[in-house]
């Protein structure tokens, strides 16, 4: 069991916390989701980034079902305790259920939002076996 | 005014989404705030990031107070369109109101949270005025 010397706070966004996904390599924002206590805890004793789904109100395994997985190798944590910032081995090459390297891969441009990155999977592949139950 | 060809989807968070400010030259990631549709609307406008204080419950012109202002160079937004990310010129060097480049000057090591980045500015010297009031 995790047992922390600091205190997160997650009064502020009833029990969870924005967390930032960032590749370790290129500095790369990837993602954003948000942790519990649970999820955090569970992301420094595995090793591996654990949100919490806020639609499936349940601990999420970032790449438990397209394989992936995002190995944890720094956290921060911001000057006010409410967000982290995880550094991360992206498995896969990718991190959006879409398809995309970052899940920020459409740029407003006079007002509109263009996308600008290219798919680096088939989400249709991916997600196939999980579709099919 | 400006009128957007697309949604942000700001019910998830009860009028507000997370915007992760980056380095535009470095990469760093130096902040997490919130925006509602005006703020995201006056960055849009004004150029300079804009965000809303959810304890001033108002808008917040990063460094109205401090001079550090963030200067947007692109905005992205992510697959759900419920978060932003902001890539900024950060004027002053500084983003985090306790001195730091980045908000994320702490590390989780063993359990415990370290400090590992050094002050840019002071604090107590940059808010004088505001805190003289």
């Amino acid at each position: 069991m995790v047992k922390l010397d600091f205190d997160l706070d997650f009064k502020k966004g009833n029990g969870l916390i924005p967390a930032i996904a960032q590749d370790c390599n290129t500095g790369e924002v990837l993602m954003l989701a948000y942790m519990n206590q649970a999820s955090f805890n569970e992301t420094l004793s595995s090793g591996k980034a654990t949100y919490y789904s806020r639609s499936r109100q349940a601990l999420w395994e970032k790449g438990e079902t397209s394989g992936h997985v995002q190995y944890v190798r720094e956290i921060r944590v911001d000057c006010d305790h409410d967000t982290v910032l995880l550094q991360v081995e992206q498995v896969g090459g990718a991190a959006c259920h879409k398809g995309y390297k970052s899940c920020f891969f459409s740029i407003v441009e006079n007002n509109e939002l263009k996308i600008l990155d290219k798919k680096v999977f088939d989400p249709e592949k991916v997600y196939k076996s999980v579709k099919g139950i």
